[in-house]
């Protein structure tokens, strides 16, 4: 529950006058030079192809969205002028092609949540007196960063902060662009050490940069912007932390408040739900819950799986080491830590250091794996190798540990100890097209069995490329052509995007709330054999001593991080496993009440035989069960029995078996499905063979239906 | 190839007079005190429980060795009187009960390869005139440290050093024993800055000790030794390798020469076939030769497993998995590095720091973790525990690692990385008895697996004990009573001689060589859950807040290391892998030559559509043992037949499958035997189902017999 709010405003007297009144002089010069512009006729091309009719210095994409339809004019959030975002009301200079992108567009809603921060920006202003530092938009939202001298930033300020930013949006604060001289933007922001520095240091002397107003707020900002705050219908502060300044714990500690906004109110009351629906699915909720793992503070980022954690932990590499023996990848275990001579030749040691956990032995320095590519290449150069043994598929459940700040850790999303399904692949440069291929189908049935969809994105040679074109060019048609054989029409091209080692596909997957979550990785790489002269014998009858035959390398891996995964699957099925992955899959209860059947000759016993004889059977359907492989569970303790069959729903257990006289004289169970609580199903008595046949088949067909047939 | 050798007689003139001079001049008062004893009868009681009469200060043990038999006499190696061990030919002083051992007695061996490291200290001052440090016999034989001055120690030096060993062999040289003041001692020894440093600080001032002299040879040494070097009739140098004086790097570079030597020609006979075999069978040589794993300069103690020895890693990981289950334990997996404070509770920072490798994380000290068990009380301490939940069998395949120094590492048997299975029974005191038979249980299934026999020996309450003495009372009388129940009259006791923290069983097993491993662990642990503040609410009604319940801790490991492990089971199956663990199961081989069968149609088919069929059906049988879990290959090369098979043979694949017109025709394979190599055997056809089904169940016996039934 959030406190009543109560407006403080703090800022001094004048805080805001002093750069509007140079925003408000400069405007005024800028608003004259346009109008000195010459007019001329100018051709706006949609992108349908129609060409408008404009005058420069006068027409703005708003103008021509009004033209389009009312609808339009309202919806659209930012411009794209030959190419290039532009605010909506910023008049066209010349001919150009004109594209109008809405909220629901990737760029549409960066702009839309960036002039949000501004709002915030504002309304921090008001409410703190602080001094804004960066404000940018984020995957699902916005942050601003300011210093505040007397006081942190907590929940109980989130109402305050939400009201004034609602007073600037009913406002309807147009966004107003300007081109400031370095010297006068040093005058404008001057006040403010952070801005200031920014200024100093990132704008040359003798040029100009752009800052944004809207209402009393002027921020040095490139935009652009939507047209003006009242675009802005719903608007949440979602939470806050604490960072420094460009993130070197050397400077001032800042604040971050982070916040999210819609163009329409029905849109934040979805998100809400959202949020609650993703509270109740957060896996470190769920882990606790149902006792999967925990953290401690004497080895943050390394997670203590508990045993169902490590049930589920193992089933996921047991999988994975299945498709593995089908699919002619060969396991590898190598160290965990190497002499800073290999990382050195990896490149590790110039460019990823401060990622290591580095140690000294010996006199040397050593460095823990932070992955297993470096160790995988001593393994492919331990002996000669012939081009008939490639392509090598190289598996490896690697533990490795990366140096992130403790600060910076997150339940199992972000650690600092993981393992991946990690594998590389050494092939001939003209083998990609089909291990392309193969990881496609290994992909596709992986995810499949989570039923998680995925996007694929082809990022291809970037300016800074090392190693010969040739072999990009020969690469990358591979790669195109293994995506239009698998995914016609189906993935997106990043021109440029790819590492300088090698061009990348990137694959998404989507989970059941639609989050998006980048799980595997298909890298190719060319540098890493040409660093550890890694060669092959090649067919050629002539070979040429001097120029080896160099293996590609491919990294990949699905599933990714298995700790990450873990983290995602516990959220998709929000901790209802499916059944070959649930690490509690049966539980058996007795009756244990001394009900006796009417075709019972027992008639006459003692009660407490009953009860034993129950008991037994209970413990001997769950032996049996486990014999098999099924990882069934006795509840023969003293509850009665509906508690017991409530806690068994609650521990999600995928199927509760009951057993009494009637099933213990027919060798049957009573079945009651995990996904019938709450419906008019009934439990059905089944014979204990015919389950565990059924169980057992379940398990096999790793089906995501929680239903024996 | 040894090359011929030169003696060459290094020290200075009267390298050897100066030591004797006092020797002698102090024997001979010896002898004159000893005289000049007062003479008594004395009983001396057999370990039958017969007693013989003697006379103090003249009858000696060998005396008493002599009248119950000559060939006694010339076997007897050392005596024990009054427990003790005492020279032969040293005269009783008083009524004492007498042992004589022999040889085959560990005790006796040891006194024996003593003895024999005077014999080699004398032939090495002969031969290098160098300065004798320590010479103590080993679990196979014996060394002698020295310092030389100006050279190494080669292997063109064993031959100088093994005649000269022979000389003083045949020479008969009686080991003559003194008690010397420590003044006399630094004067008899002061030319040699290692005996004086012992001499000056671990000697008290004003106290004796002894010297013993054989031939020109006279040594500091508490003795005892056998009568005269004549005893030794095979000598052998073994090795040599370079050592620091005390074990300190910082101290002078020292030189170790090793040997061992026997009573009997035969006996050293016996051990160059068994080192000859042992050679053959090491574990480095198999690892090489079966491509299953190799060790790199850039990770030293680390292995690199490569993927057939990754099968045979995994596999056996998958039994202990596989007992698990069926047993009631848990698997978890917890950190690989810990803060510095945990290992400060758990005492590892106090007493272990310099065995762990440590690191700096955020300006504190951590270190890698060198074992599972304070990890493992953590996740107990995770949350409240009942007595109800007791046993808690905690197990983690763990990685750890452990400081040694690089020039220590050997192979897979001593390394700085391994993994354990390692577990850790959280239970209460009443529970031991139970928890250690079905350790027993499950030790005795595990072994039996790979053939292994083992003994047993029972170390308790030492001196130095921690904790209450009720609670060591309880669980010895519990372990003893585990004991006896499965081992009646085959387990030894060593009492005082367990950890300060608890009792502990120590299992030795022995291989096909006859060699013996400690593996397994049985180790009590009162200390852990006090250092932990370990409890769990007990039954009791009234419980007392003040005396917490504190759990028992059980280390328990049945492999051991799992490098080490592999290491043992390579040696003791001489890489003839039985065929659950084998990582090579079974071959498939086309016989590839147009043969046509009589009743076969295809007679006028080509010879190469004939070719490609059989080799298409050497590859569907390989495929469909692999989806059986089946760890088969088919050899589809170019090959002829006789040189496939071969290949085979070598590789040590436990089947070879040959597949020609005649098994396609009956959907049938030819099966070879490995053992069936070089015997008269044939190989038999049989219908490729029934092979299946056959492999399938051989894989599920873990039989050791490859045979298929």
């Amino acid at each position: 529950m959030r406190s009543a709010w109560v407006i403080q405003l703090k800022p001094p007297p004048g805080f805001f006058d002093h750069r509007i009144k140079i925003f408000e002089k400069l405007k005024a010069e800028y608003d004259e030079w346009v109008k000195a512009q010459p007019r001329q006729e100018i051709n706006i091309t949609l992108p349908d192809g129609s060409v408008r009719k404009g005058t420069s210095w006068e027409t703005s994409p708003m103008d021509v969205a009004k033209e389009l339809s009312k609808s339009l004019s309202e919806r659209v959030v930012i411009a794209k002028v030959n190419g290039d975002l532009w605010d909506l009301e910023r008049p066209l200079e010349a001919s150009v092609s004109l594209e109008l992108l809405d909220f629901e567009h990737a760029e549409g809603k960066k702009v839309f949540w960036h002039s949000s921060a501004h709002v915030l920006g504002e309304a921090a202003e008001r409410h703190y007196g602080c001094h804004l530092c960066l404000g940018p938009p984020t995957d699902d939202g916005f942050f601003y960063e300011m210093g505040i001298e007397d006081r942190p930033v907590t929940q109980a300020d989130y109402p305050a902060l939400e009201k004034l930013s609602d007073m600037a949006t009913k406002d309807k604060q147009r966004f107003e662009r300007l081109v400031v001289p370095k010297e006068t933007l040093l005058e404008m922001f001057g006040y403010n050490k952070y801005k200031k520095y920014l200024i100093e240091s990132k704008i040359p002397d003798g040029t100009s940069t752009t800052v944004y107003r809207c209402g009393p707020m002027v921020d040095l900002c490139v935009g652009p912007h939507i047209p003006h705050t009242g675009r802005i219908k719903a608007f949440m502060v979602t939470k806050n932390s604490s960072s420094y300044f460009l993130g070197d714990p050397a400077n001032d500690s800042l604040q971050r408040v982070y916040g999210i906004s819609f163009p329409d109110k029905k849109q934040l009351t979805e998100y809400k739900a959202f949020l609650a629906e993703a509270a109740k699915r957060d896996h470190r909720k769920i882990g606790k819950e149902q006792e999967l793992f925990f953290f401690n503070d004497l080895s943050p980022g390394s997670c203590f799986f508990l045993p169902h954690g490590t049930r589920i932990y193992n089933t996921l590499v047991d999988m994975m080491r299945t498709e593995y023996f089908k699919r002619g990848y060969q396991e590898v275990i190598s160290p965990n830590m190497y002499n800073s001579k290999l990382w050195e030749t990896s490149g590790h040691w110039q460019n990823y250091k401060d990622d290591m956990f580095t140690l000294d032995v010996e006199k040397e320095k050593w460095a823990l794996k932070p992955m297993n590519c470096p160790g995988h290449c001593l393994i492919f150069d331990s002996r000669d190798r012939s081009y008939k043994e490639l392509p090598i598929r190289m598996a490896e459940f690697g533990i490795v540990h990366r140096n992130e700040a403790s600060g910076a850790l997150t339940g199992l999303t972000r650690v600092r100890r993981f393992v991946q399904d990690d594998t590389h692949i050494f092939c001939m440069p003209s083998q990609v097209e089909e291990e392309i291929g193969s990881l496609f189908d290994f992909m596709q049935h992986v995810y499949g069995l989570f039923g998680f969809e995925f996007k694929l994105e082809l990022s291809t040679r970037p300016e800074n490329y090392l190693g010969q074109i040739e072999t990009w060019n020969v690469a990358e048609e591979q790669l195109k052509k293994a995506l239009d054989t698998f995914y016609p029409g189906k993935w997106e091209l990043n021109p440029g995007d790819g590492a300088f080692y090698g061009p990348k596909i990137d694959i998404t997957i989507s989970d059941a709330l639609k989050r998006s979550f980048q799980c595997a990785t298909i890298q190719l790489d060319f540098q890493l054999p040409e660093q550890f002269n890694l060669k092959y014998r090649s067919g050629d009858e002539a070979p040429n001593p001097e120029k080896p035959t160099r293996p590609v390398i491919i990294h990949r891996a699905i599933l990714g991080s298995l700790e990450r995964f873990i983290a995602i699957v516990t959220e998709h099925f929000a901790g209802k496993w499916p059944f070959w992955l649930s690490p509690r899959q049966v539980l058996v209860i007795p009756v244990s009440v001394p009900y006796v059947s009417a075709n019972s000759a027992r008639l006459g016993a003692g009660a407490n035989a009953i009860l034993r004889m129950q008991k037994e059977y209970a413990s001997e359907v769950a032996d049996h069960l486990n014999k098999l492989g099924i990882f069934a569970d006795v509840d023969n303790g003293e509850n009665t029995l509906p508690k017991k069959i409530r806690n068994g729903e609650i521990g999600q257990y995928n199927f509760i078996l009951v057993v009494g006289q009637d099933e213990m004289d027919n060798r049957s169970v009573n079945v009651r499905n995990r996904d019938d609580v709450g419906t008019k199903a009934r439990s059905e008595t089944i014979p204990l063979d015919e389950v565990a046949k059924k169980l057992v088949a379940l398990k096999t067909s790793k089906s995501l239906q929680n239903k024996l047939v």
